[in-house]
């Protein structure tokens, strides 16, 4: 492209970085903050490297948080007998959204992914083995994605925790409310059938 | 969305004014900066800052630039007899992309809109009528989109400008290059018939 401003170039420089943003989006992006109050763009600025700058990561769970221990860690209604064990940040938004799960949880900072060289060291593993060596816990659950790097992850981490006292559980599999039957992929509904749960287990609440 | 952290609520909601960005695609972008180094996100931020805060107009164009007066405008090997008459920034760019003209350029900052507000009174009008005034102006050439507004602001610049001893003319409508014509819609094919070109006339160079 030819810019008429080095300016602008490295703005939209900047922007293309992100993921999903091409040249075109990026040049949308920042000529409508050009077109925003200093102050506004000063403001979007400043929250981006704030965010990076103070942004902490709990000393329990190791989700995002404004503390050295987060919010739902710090909760004195949150039950820490059940610890949800998920992949990163937007897991926990999306489980909080529910409003269903009253446990804490234990961010693992991703999915064990020999393809991507992540392994098990990578990911906060020890830190929830000495959380359940505490004692306090019960039950953990796995909320991990259905997916080949989640379900690996799933397997080691049944592993090193099974011979815990503890239950260990994973988040159920099966048809989406709402989803019609011939839309559904053969494995799902393959499994479906034979994790078949007794219909009074069924209901949605 | 339940968020963990203020500062990432903040930072998604700054990206959430932008046009086209959801929620769920700001905190997508939000957190794959919080992956980057301190300094990768403080370029960005800058970058941002930088160009609200250091932008200019051209004082003869009024394109965005870096200096008082564009290098398009300054230039020696730019034709000042010929002005191409555009919305806005991104179509001088998509013009000087084609590497087709040679002329300079007027960005008027929008077009005729009675439905937006927007009257010639908003746009670069008069310091287009004063360039031609100047008297070094021999062609005005329309490039403007083919919509209401646009033909709106062709129609009432052409009646501002007639009176000048200069040649006055929009770029060419018609099917694209490499249209198929079973695709193209009933006006601009009807139209195109009507103001069909001679044969030699048509070929791309």
């Amino acid at each position: 492209m030819n810019f008429s401003s080095k300016l602008l170039e490295n703005a939209v420089g900047e922007f293309t970085k992100l993921p999903g943003i091409g040249q075109k989006t990026a040049l949308r992006l920042v000529l409508h903050l050009l077109d925003q109050d200093r102050e506004d763009v000063d403001r979007f600025s400043r929250s981006m490297t704030k965010l990076r700058n103070e942004i902490q990561h709990c000393r329990v769970c190791h989700n995002i948080s404004d503390y050295t221990v987060c919010e739902v860690c710090s909760s004195h209604r949150r039950d820490r007998g059940t610890i949800c064990v998920v992949e990163d940040t937007r897991d926990v938004m999306a489980i909080e959204n529910t409003n269903q799960y009253s446990g804490v949880y234990h961010v693992l900072g991703g999915l064990i992914s020999p393809m991507d060289g992540v392994g098990p060291t990578d990911l906060q593993v020890d830190s929830l083995i000495e959380r359940i060596r505490d004692g306090e816990v019960k039950e953990v659950i796995f909320a991990l994605s259905a997916t080949m790097e989640g379900d690996t992850t799933v397997f080691y981490l049944h592993k090193k925790l099974k011979d815990f006292n503890i239950n260990l559980s994973t988040i159920a599999r099966g048809i989406a409310f709402g989803g019609e039957l011939e839309y559904v992929d053969e494995i799902t509904l393959g499994r479906s059938i034979t994790t078949r749960v007794p219909y009074e287990n069924s209901l949605a609440r």
